[in-house]
């Protein structure tokens, strides 16, 4: 399991390609995103910036968070939560069927002094289209166990 | 249906409440957030904030946003998307059947002068558990439709 030890300022992770149904896009708009570009193509008639139905930035956002949670978990991490995210921005619609990668950078990590046990890692996370271009950017703080004695380090003279 | 020129600083909206159901909160972990305090009451065992199974913090904000697109079709405004947000933070943590009311307060209304016939509201969003102890904040930034001749406004002499 890794710890707060193991995440290091300039950590890159890369995830993805991940495909945005067309299924999921609809219920997600029905259930949380109820405007008419995000439930079908008549819907964007008129509007500016869509020409045909666009995803939720929202579900891009959960849908980024997945495949961050998954890569965490692929190598465990103590990932305790998630206190906020900052600077949240999508920059160009997503369309069902569209393909993401994501790319995660850790660029802060801190202890939390009124939290012993407890550290804060940043990751730049940023997502692209099948076109390589960038329709989400954030920054994503998580909250990782910190243990307070350093982990005991297996070498060669304990084998 | 209203545009940019009906929204100014200070107005404020109040939307809820609203439940937090247990099932939708373990779909939507299960899909997008499965961490395992998320999953399950066990799944918070040594957690050090959480007693028992918390709601994904990407749910509750896309339930708050659910009230707020919710409040902007009662009284119908051209919303145009949402290009982002800023300052999202998880103040405390969801739990199922938690109950939820939201406030949201504009506090900056600006042209955008490279896109005329759009408008940008941002609004200040803060959700309450009922303990009315704030759960979420965030600031919210929203593209309206923004005329760019003035609306024809009737008077008594009209009538």
């Amino acid at each position: 399991m890794r710890t707060f030890e193991d995440f290091a300022v300039g950590d890159m992770a890369r995830m993805g390609p991940m495909r945005v149904g067309r299924l999921e896009a609809l219920e997600f708009a029905r259930r949380y995103d109820p405007e008419p570009f995000l439930l079908s193509d008549d819907g964007t008639k008129g509007h500016p910036f869509f020409q045909r139905m666009a995803v939720s930035g929202w579900l891009v956002a959960a849908l980024v968070n997945r495949l961050v949670v998954e890569d965490l978990r692929q190598n465990p991490a103590a990932i305790l939560g998630t206190p906020g995210v900052d600077r949240l921005r999508w920059l160009r619609p997503v369309h069902p069927n569209d393909e993401l990668v994501v790319e995660a950078e850790v660029v802060a990590v801190r202890r939390l002094p009124r939290r012993p046990g407890v550290g804060l890692v940043r990751q730049r996370v940023r997502a692209r289209n099948q076109e390589r271009r960038p329709v989400l950017a954030a920054l994503l703080s998580l909250l990782i166990a910190a243990p307070t004695r350093p982990k005991v380090v297996r070498t060669v003279l304990d084998e």
